[in-house]
């Protein structure tokens, strides 16, 4: 028999209390021994739900308890989810986790104290929600060298990329469809502005380096600035946007970035549209490899979490190594990074705007969707580059305003 | 240090030896330890080579070393494959296999003999070559109950469907494509009539129910008989066509199929083309998953290989059971199965071969894009009832032939 505690009883939280109650046959087999959730920690009651009878407002109560094995932290933010999580891994307790702010902000220290106290410290749903990509990444993908790992790590955002691809949506009606279908929070922040892809992307490659990524040194764009013209150049080109986050590991160094990308048809991540979310990882030996599947959802998140307190009911306290110490990795910045780019002017004249860019970038095909408006795809150069050159062609008496520029990927 | 040896260099074989080789450092750390070479086994010599330091024709030197802790077997086929296996086994090495033959016929012997001498059997690159789905599907998919598994599990075969595509390549033109490029054998049997994909699917199969699915009770049909007609009536639904393994089980048991399927572009297998393969996972609680990448290919399978190789090193003498038993796993026939169906027909007389379809399947919304004939899409009905109606429709006077019938899911 093992017993395990949940901490928080929101959305994940109870997804993982239905997930352990409806699959208990499965899940105990897999685990091995039969799972029996002993706590559940919340400040609320929840009158006439199943889970009053394991309910405790008091972490004490878990922390103290020896019989308890795995403490399951779906609590959401890091106070008090960090000192709760360090505690019950002090304590000798496992701890699996679906907090990528935690895990992004503390990881490398919360699993040298699993490693300190023979534990584990899991967090599968962190990235993804239900696709299995921690653990591919920790147990399959360990003969490869990592060149680069890119994804579609944020569900609403791609959801509302998705439904703006026609080109009649503008981005505000995006963004209210997206709520009120539940997808997107009042508050849309953390999700339109890249701030969830980036915590996400900054995990994985924090993995793949074995060095701590920080969010904050991730250049990050989200998708608000979009609008419906955009899409319609978008259209142009052949290729569909999405809000890519992406990791890029060689000799020199690493460095990555959170923006929206034009992709092509063959990017095996233009067919992933609507809430889902995909990974694509390339090995040196392996080449790409792509996980998908629905990256948010009560019991699709709940499922991975659940299989991280199967893990480590298994491991007993055979510790699995930390994934990235808490050494900071040095990221290169974007400037020296070869790039192109979608580039939309507005003009005074159209003949001498695009003789302009012909002559600054070197390019003689313009793509046109709209009158008094010119576009074109810079050449692969640096983004430093690239900036200067904009610069340079702003001051250009034909061009009335640099509209806006967009990375693309042939 | 870990020792190891490799039976066979063969393709995989000497692309075992080369990711070892290569990204040695990278092996070792997961291993977390020294992981070397210490045996090649091959009846041929290799002059010149590397691997000739290593080289050996003689299995028992192998098996007889109690040095050596984990066997590879790359050497496909059973015999001697499956004797040295179960030795090395019982030798109380683990063993890790890429030979989806193997697996089929001998796996849940072998993981029980293996349980047995406390030591794995590992066989990760059997299925999906370079894609992690048996790791996936034995530590990540732990808290669902698995519904269905379907997937593109043959790359020459995709390949070829690929380059049909588009109706201007004959069957025969696609295979000696396929062929000169080096993606099909000079005998395509195996892969062309499906039996490759057959294996694959009744070893993920076998995982899912945890019983033996055999090979020979999974109907197979493969893609030899497509012509470039077909391709155009599939282009007409707006769908694609792929050879799909498909596996589903639900409370009343089981059934499995290996059969080229009309797929709409919503279904994400849809855009998996070329060489690649794709495994999609549907759980009760997780939703779909879908695990993408190289099926195929010296240096991918090689990479999965050694990914079971780092984990046998890790897991030293602790088992990690059996994931199938040796209890033969009934299948429900498919004339139970409601399925839908494209039928292609020949007719003398076509207002009233139409006639006959609309009072025969209730049909009325007809394809046609050559002379002579005319095409149908069936509702959803059982399997042995289509059979049935169709064999009432070639009776019909105003019907020279029913020409093709290719499986649609919309």
């Amino acid at each position: 028999m093992a017993k395990i505690a949940i901490l928080g009883y929101g959305t994940v939280g109870s997804g993982v209390f239905e997930v352990i109650t409806r699959n208990n046959d499965i899940v105990s087999k897999n685990a091995k021994e039969k799972v029996e959730i002993k706590y559940v920690l919340d400040l609320r009651d929840f009158p006439g739900d199943p889970v009053e009878k394991v309910l405790t407002h008091n972490f004490e109560d878990i922390v103290s308890d020896s019989e308890v094995e795995v403490v399951v932290e779906v609590m959401g933010g890091t106070k008090p989810a960090y000192d709760f999580v360090k505690r019950s891994l002090q304590a000798g307790k496992s701890v699996c986790s679906s907090n990528k702010e935690l895990v992004e902000a503390h990881g490398a220290e919360l699993m040298a104290i699993a490693k300190e106290n023979s534990v584990n410290f899991l967090f599968e749903a962190s990235v993804g929600g239900g696709i299995p990509i921690i653990r591919p990444l920790r147990t399959s993908i360990t003969a490869d060298r990592i060149l680069s790992i890119s994804g579609i790590l944020n569900g609403t955002t791609n959801y509302m990329l998705t439904n703006m691809s026609s080109g009649t949506l503008k981005y505000e009606e995006a963004l209210k469809n997206a709520q009120d279908k539940g997808y997107a929070e009042k508050d849309p922040t953390a999700d339109v502005e890249g701030f969830d892809a980036c915590r996400k992307i900054a995990i994985l490659s924090s993995i793949a380096t074995g060095k701590n990524v920080s969010f904050d040194d991730i250049p990050t764009t989200g998708i608000s600035k979009i609008t419906k013209t955009d899409m319609k150049y978008v259209n142009a080109t052949g290729g569909s946007i999405k809000l890519i986050a992406k990791a890029v590991l060689d000799e020199n160094g690493a460095w990555a970035r959170v923006a929206p990308v034009i992709i092509s048809k063959e990017n095996p991540l233009s067919t992933v549209n609507k809430v889902f979310n995909a990974i694509l990882v390339e090995g040196d030996m392996l080449g790409e490899t792509m996980y998908y599947g629905k990256g948010a959802g009560k019991l699709a998140t709940a499922a991975a979490v659940v299989s991280d307190v199967v893990e480590n009911i298994l491991l007993k306290n055979n510790n699995v190594g930390c994934l990235w110490s808490e050494e900071k990795m040095q990221l290169e910045s974007l400037d020296d990074i070869e790039v192109q780019k979608l580039v939309r002017i507005k003009v005074n004249d159209i003949e001498k705007a695009e003789e302009a860019v012909c002559d600054i970038f070197g390019v003689d095909e313009f793509i046109t969707v709209k009158d008094g408006e010119t576009a074109f795809i810079t050449k692969k150069e640096k983004e430093a580059l690239i900036k200067e050159k904009l610069e340079k062609l702003s001051n250009e008496a034909a061009v009335k305003q640099v509209r806006t520029t967009i990375l693309y990927e042939a």
